[in-house]
């Protein structure tokens, strides 16, 4: 029966309750680590020199190997286009394209860096172990300030701008001075507050240094901030945390179903039976 | 009835309960934005050279439209003065008066980068959205460790002035040094207690480096103080918050009022009744 | 009566009960912020040249007033070791020295450096103001936690010897190799680890940049000790907090007396009855 | 009675509840400590050629005594493997036998560095003292953590992995760019959002210095996770501690055994009775 057959498919490729989900699980994740590999070792010029034609041969083994993969995942899920258009399935076209688009247009090889996009897979594939209780939980404090998170960023850019742009009035006009331009002061601003302090760029004026101790003082003061933020969620969520199992519906790949759910929370449509292993 | 009319652009302009008020301050974030981008692009020489004529009729325009904003300001509220003085009165005199100067003064055309303090508008606009509790949740935890803040920031300046002055001692003779004075060792030490370390000012002998040894070790476990500070607060606070609304008094300016509060809290004047949307 | 004048003149100095007592304490601290400021006013070169015989009379002037109050402190204490020896006396010392030696010794000038050290009395003219309670809860919080940090640092110590010497034997055979030494790789992971970063020293093997990547990984997880220890001592401290008084005993100069003490804690003397203002 | 002389050595040598056995760590943690120094100052070309002899000959009489210790620890445990290929067992062999090997191979002797090893027997020799309770609870909060910790060090890794590989495109074909290939990038996207920022690399066109500007804020704001995770976890642990002694199981060398434990928990032997003093 094609549907049994299909299913069947969804299972190994989506769901990683079953032996042969797990091992699939497992094979992608050494394809997409050696994937990743390749094309960094490409990139090295002494080793794209010596062995530039094993590399590509390799190459064009993983791009296939992807191609069968997004076929499959395309072919066996009942909508594709919930796949086709998620995150993870633009990561993955991302990644599979650019090596066939390298034999009609030159510059696009480069391209092929995309493919450790697909790393982030690993966040979905360890799923299949334990750790899912505990990273939902680091999720779920992350999510929960969010808001607060996000309006401290702001903060800390429009600081940025403000300090930037005071320190181009102040060291601006020096002869020889690398604080050519606004935009270029307020990437040094953000280069100093946030402590990386590169030392590519660095005012020599009293007022200057002046004013970058200050910023140095504030940046070393203000990370109290999200530190702060994140540490309080993590206390108070420390006491209950929820199960959620490695389920995904058939119907539109939805995630995160509770431990013996049924149906699908997002579609209502019937998730597979979990395995009891 | 001019009493009316003036309450009604006051409360567009000071508040955000209405559809009108809300307009003006998202027409005002953009306009804020696009004066900090023009600043920002006329700093750049290549497109300065370029785009110049374009980027000074854009300028004036936002100027001609702030000064208006400024003068509605002044117009609608009971006591100006408490508007002309208050923080985001001088900021908006000082981002809107540099362009005006730039026609009689050569040089003080550069003020108009103060523009960028008018970003710190962006905080009151904020309050139209939901982030109104958790900013000040945020703003309450920083306030309450205030104190305790201030202490932290004058320990490590006078940790830094003890130990910049020793380094001076130390490094200060040698040949070629770049410790050539206490305030400048002092920076140094700034720079290398809040981990920024630029590299444009570092030890060569081994007391010196001995030192900054010890300076790195004490920063990078001094950290520790303002985050546990202000951690320990928002554990503390994270249990109760208030709910304050975007109200500001037609009399007197003050914010902060409480959801349902129908009168101001500093003055006794009457507030405008909140819409129900 | 003598003992009187004496143990008016002690309640002036070492206390900031009375009227006098706080006037005294405020002149004390602008004499000690304005001799740091001469001191780092004579290190500039180019101010130094200019102002040479002002800046010197200056510091004659100081030195002499720094010379009375360590007299006056001798005097009115019953038993002067205890001052002479204690920290702050040392400090006293040490601060007031260097100017008269330089009559003597050319070199000995430079020492006046120390008179940086003065700044710390700072913190305790603190206790004159509501400080006290916010900054002895900071103090104890510390303490209480003292020995996890104390471990916390010779953990740090020994990872950055273990770490610095097999980056030695790394980096240290290459041409051109800052890694000219142990202890000089040592320094170089103190730099790292503390994520400080000066770059005047850097990996440029493979080997040696993905060392360093480990320990800056180390480094960038390892700050959480220290912020947890104290973050958490803070967080069960906030509860309760005990209120001292600025009195300090006219017999032996122990501090940090419960309000309300009528006898020294440590020797039974009988203290000064506290002012009620 | 041979089995008495072997246990009475075992007691002195694993163990610290006796006094002989306190006196012995306190000379190994002396010996150490000399080993240790006598190879950084080696280190030093100055150094060497003035006192080389002298250096030669310290290093042999602390290997030899290395080598008695190393014997002895094997000699009166019960099963010598446990010992051998234990994780100080291993660290004590490789800190030893370069010595050794020097005599026969030429550039071996540089091993000697790997003794700074070694050092991490401070941390055994510190249950001696009431540390041990302390320490402890650092341990049991960070072990309690790892899962949190470690997706967290893999999601920087694959972060820093996927921004390299973006930079390396934005930055690669730049005349003069430093970032000539992947790894190299990766490498630089580590320094950068550790806040390390050596300075060796930095970007220099736009994009780039956009890119990097994210990178920093991220890196300033991620590093609030690992110290929230800490910081909950002390927080919850503050309350109860376990009261462990420095008893070592004279059979299986097992350690960590409650106060007054009478057999060993892992191999279930006869533990040596605790002294009283």
């Amino acid at each position: 029966m094609v549907k049994n057959w299909k299913s069947k498919l969804h299972e190994i490729i989506y769901e990683a309750d079953t032996r042969a989900g797990k091992l699939f699980d497992v094979v992608l994740l050494v394809l997409i680590l050696a994937s990743v590999a390749l094309v960094m070792l490409e990139s090295v010029a002494d080793f794209a020199g010596k062995y530039g034609t094993f590399l590509n041969i390799s190459e064009w083994v993983i791009t296939i190997l992807f191609t069968f993969e997004y076929f499959a995942r395309i072919i066996c899920i009942r909508k594709p286009a919930q796949y086709i258009f998620s995150f993870y399935g633009i990561i993955d076209f991302l990644s599979t394209i650019p090596k066939y688009l390298s034999l009609f247009f030159v510059g696009s090889h480069s391209l092929v860096v995309l493919r450790a996009l697909r790393l982030m897979r690993v966040f979905r594939i360890l799923k299949l172990a334990r750790f899912v209780g505990e990273s939902n939980n680091l999720m779920r404090a992350l999510k929960a300030s969010r808001i607060k998170i996000g309006i401290f960023i702001m903060f800390v850019l429009i600081l940025c701008t403000i300090l930037g742009s005071i320190m181009y009035l102040v060291e601006g006009g020096i002869e020889n001075s690398k604080f050519t331009s606004i935009p270029q002061s307020i990437y040094w601003a953000i280069v100093t507050l946030t402590t990386v302090g590169y030392g590519d760029m660095f005012p020599t004026t009293v007022i200057g240094q002046s004013i970058a101790s200050i910023i140095m003082i504030l940046g070393y003061g203000i990370i109290a901030v999200p530190t702060g933020i994140v540490t309080a969620q993590f206390a108070t969520m420390e006491k209950d945390q929820l199960h959620l199992n490695t389920q995904s519906c058939p119907n539109c790949a939805a995630e995160g179903h509770r431990d013996g759910a049924e149906f699908c929370f997002d579609c209502g449509a019937v998730l597979n039976p979990e395995e009891t292993n």
